[in-house]
């Protein structure tokens, strides 16, 4: 099978290496690359600076999207799959916004489309959740799904860093982008439960829908706080469904106490949390980001393209409203700016977004 | 398609309840059940005492194997597959010894074998793995794999209770069986790391090659003392790979740190943690057993094979060996019977065995 791959950045060359090395057990190769005109010396002739150079090959049969931004992966990804072009894809904005489009568009023209790694990066998350949904009702997600901020989190509080030391070390280990707003605000973790919700949910959600607060207002007093009432600080999206299909999604600093398995997931790592109806709690835990795991996750989907068992078979079957205000009487630490803090329930959006910083516990 | 259950006890009943709520959904119907002719009131017409019933009936595409036991479920699953019918099954020990035999077998006959629920219960474990190992080399796996010694490790360490009571109330609960020695003594576990390590490793393993070392000996005094240290204990097994092909999987007694992600895996939760070359450390985390999580991993396999996507590419492709001997210098605590106790490296096994208790130590 010959491949165009869509973006030679750090996923890009990732998936590039690794595709390398399944040549040896597939009839696979990487037949070209499009990336900018800067790339020739490194890609040589692989290099295509036009889409259609690979969405008109008629030899290229799958795709691999790791542009990212939406509107040109937006392009590639429909106008490939109406081609009957198989796609991959890491981009999680895309996805989160367009996940029933694309599904539908590959099983009309019978070829398949693969995001494993849109959320959760390396973890293996998405296709255990929609093989076990078709007897497992998964009315509860907890997650934590966003390597940076997990990472500042941790070096925060076992080196005692300050918050721009700890952003200072993440982009210096990579594991920071050097616009990291998305991430601090919470907006890439939006994207990520989005995805896993529209699946676990069976209908469509609106990424503006979803609730969100930051940790950019994490201090030494607030951590020290935290750590004194026996919790750890974690940036954590909860997302749940109740019995009238209304989902409950919401991304806030979250505390948890120090046995639940979210306190064990520290630096880059990731975690999802589904209880089930069936199954009772499933974790899924691993790299959550990163280069080579996210393109491990890439060219685990590329095998199954490869073994024809990629079908992926969601369908919308519900009328899904997302419900803004919180689920049930949640308990919160509410930090003032005087450095004074109270844990109490039944307390309102506004008080919450007037305090100087917030975060939800869980025990 | 037509189904064929072969075994009606807790895990059959809950096979045959999910499937009856997969019929909305595909064509799928349980038509025989192979069982006792006592259960001939439960199963009216649908009852068959005879395995031959089922075998020959080519109206049968697929069968599910829950019966436990050796012989009669190896004759079930090589004659099914022989006639060319999809196999489905829970049962570690015939698993563990025919692996790669069925396998093949499937692969000859154009129909599917699937064994998900055969280790880690519940938790999908094993499918991710095969589809990771595509490009990410495991050589180490560390596991909690049996839920009833793991509940009574966590009710002795949480309620205080003695081994018996804490045996007691497993059996009371339905997380242990009448006669618990497989499980205490790690026999279970031995089954299910022989199953993980040979897909990971690529090779057989015979499970009288795994040495195992039980949890009867464990008393109150050594919890006390081990909890004084600052740690966990659980059941674990360790499994690894050298650059040699040579394999060393233990099933011991072993501490874990407070931070460890798995001193937050407690009561009938087991968890396998898997380290990559590609994707780093991947941890699965949910219930190891029980009827309905692990009829949820059966009937997930049956949706792979009814959306014809179940094929598992596995070969055998190396010489493997199984190297009895400890591999690294790891570090042990060795209680004596007069209370006292030692933590140290460098231990020999005899010395490990004349121990009144021992566990490995794991930071």
């Amino acid at each position: 099978m010959k491949l165009g791959l869509f973006g030679y950045g750090t996923i890009g060359r990732g998936v590039y290496t690794l595709v390398e090395g399944l040549e040896k057990s597939y009839d696979v190769t990487i037949k070209k690359v499009f990336d900018l005109p800067i790339k020739k010396e490194q890609l040589k002739e692989k290099l295509v600076t036009n889409i259609e150079d690979i969405i008109h090959d008629d030899e290229i049969q799958c795709v691999i999207e790791v542009l990212g931004g939406h509107d040109v992966p937006y392009e590639v990804i429909t106008r490939s799959l109406k081609k009957g072009k198989s796609v991959i894809t890491a981009n999680k904005e895309v996805v989160s916004n367009h996940l029933e489009e694309f599904i539908n568009l590959a099983h009309e023209n019978h070829c398949y489309f693969c995001f494993e790694a849109s959320a959760g990066g390396g973890i293996p998350v998405l296709r255990p959740l929609i093989d076990n949904l078709k007897v497992n009702e998964v009315n509860d997600i907890f997650a934590i799904l966003n390597g940076t901020t997990n990472y500042i989190l941790t070096r925060m509080d076992e080196d005692n860093l300050s918050f721009d030391d700890a952003l200072f070390l993440a982009k210096k280990n990579g594991f920071a982008e050097a616009n990291p707003t998305a991430d601090l605000e919470g907006l890439d973790i939006v994207r990520k439960i989005n995805i896993i919700s529209s699946l676990a949910f069976k209908g469509n959600i609106k990424n503006e829908d979803i609730y969100h607060y930051g940790i950019t207002g994490v201090n030494k007093d607030i951590l020290d706080s935290i750590k004194k009432e026996g919790y750890a600080l974690k940036f954590v999206a909860s997302s749940s469904k109740n019995e009238e299909n209304e989902a409950f999604i919401r991304v806030e600093p979250t505390m948890v106490s120090l046995n639940h398995p979210f306190a064990a997931v520290k630096n880059e790592f990731n975690a999802v949390l589904f209880t089930g109806s069936t199954n009772g709690d499933l974790m899924f835990y691993g790299k959550g980001a990163g280069s080579i795991p996210t393109a491990t996750a890439i060219v685990a989907d590329l095998v199954s393209i490869l073994e024809n068992r990629a079908y992926i078979d969601y369908k919308n079957q519900n009328d899904l409203k997302v419900n803004q205000n919180k689920r049930n009487p949640f308990k919160y630490f509410i930090f003032a700016s005087d450095g004074s803090y109270v844990i109490k329930e039944e307390v309102s959006d506004e008080e919450l977004l007037a305090a100087s910083f917030y975060a939800r516990v869980i025990s």
